[in-house]
């Protein structure tokens, strides 16, 4: 699996609250995306955050696996879904596959979860395999699509 | 306060799970930086999801107020910080600096909740204002500081 660069900070040797340089990328005339992959149907559901962690952790990694380019990958404060910062330009199409691999990836995952210890994760004891695997399993079985943007009426 | 793109898709009309574009940024030869901003202390403390959720769409539209080229701000799995990626190159300092005044902007922001109607929102239930300013206050009162990386030891 990829190596995270969120990872490999000493979590037990900082002190909040603080502002921290994690990473930078230099691109040569290119373009960022921004890619929302969404498990749960908004305001319907929402990921357990325990499950939303790990989800993190393990396609923190295996998204780079699929994809090149890939700068962040957060989960969303509704706990719905994550956004993919990526250097472009992709499409839906590309994005959705390296996605499904890295689903299926969470699915067959074995071993602990990459990252969760004390020294390298903030919350080392929120973490939910099994509830990673069954938000995997079920977004898998659902089937993933394109969803265009469906813009809001003008206000 | 700053517009957001993410708050602008109507989620009451989309079918998760699925991957949609939702941003594009052209950049010339440009660099792109994440920032680490955190405020509770790794494995001692993490903000409850309402918290968390409501400082997220405050501090989206608040930050970039004061910073030039945020392409994305995330809380992070941990529930401890967000994730800033911007377009750069900054420093810590400037980042600091706008960081800061978007925290007293939360403190003083008056009437509703930015984007956090059904329609603009995954997750409307899931808010908390007095607690998003709570922690602003907690950690304005703390002090940011620039933290270094302290890499982990190699494995
Ligand atoms: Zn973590
Ligand atoms: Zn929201």
């Amino acid at each position: 699996m990829a190596e995270v660069e969120s990872f490999s900070l000493d979590h037990t040797k900082v002190k909040a609250p603080y502002v921290r340089l994690a990473g930078r990328k230099a691109l040569a005339g290119g373009v960022v995306e921004k890619y929302d992959l969404r498990l749960a149907q908004p305001n319907r559901e929402a990921l357990p955050t325990g499950a939303l962690h790990t989800l993190e952790h393990l396609l923190a990694g295996y998204l780079r696996d699929h994809l090149p380019g890939v700068i962040d990958l957060s989960p969303m404060g509704c706990r719905t879904g994550f956004y993919l910062v990526v250097e472009g330009p992709l499409d839906e199409e590309r994005v959705l596959v390296a996605w499904e691999r890295a689903l299926r990836d969470v699915l067959t995952h074995q071993g602990p979860i990459p990252g969760a210890s004390p020294k390298e994760c903030g919350n080392y004891r929120d973490h939910d395999l099994p509830g990673a695997k069954a938000w995997a399993e079920k977004v898998l079985k659902a089937g993933l699509r394109v969803q265009p943007t469906i813009p809001l009426e003008a206000r």
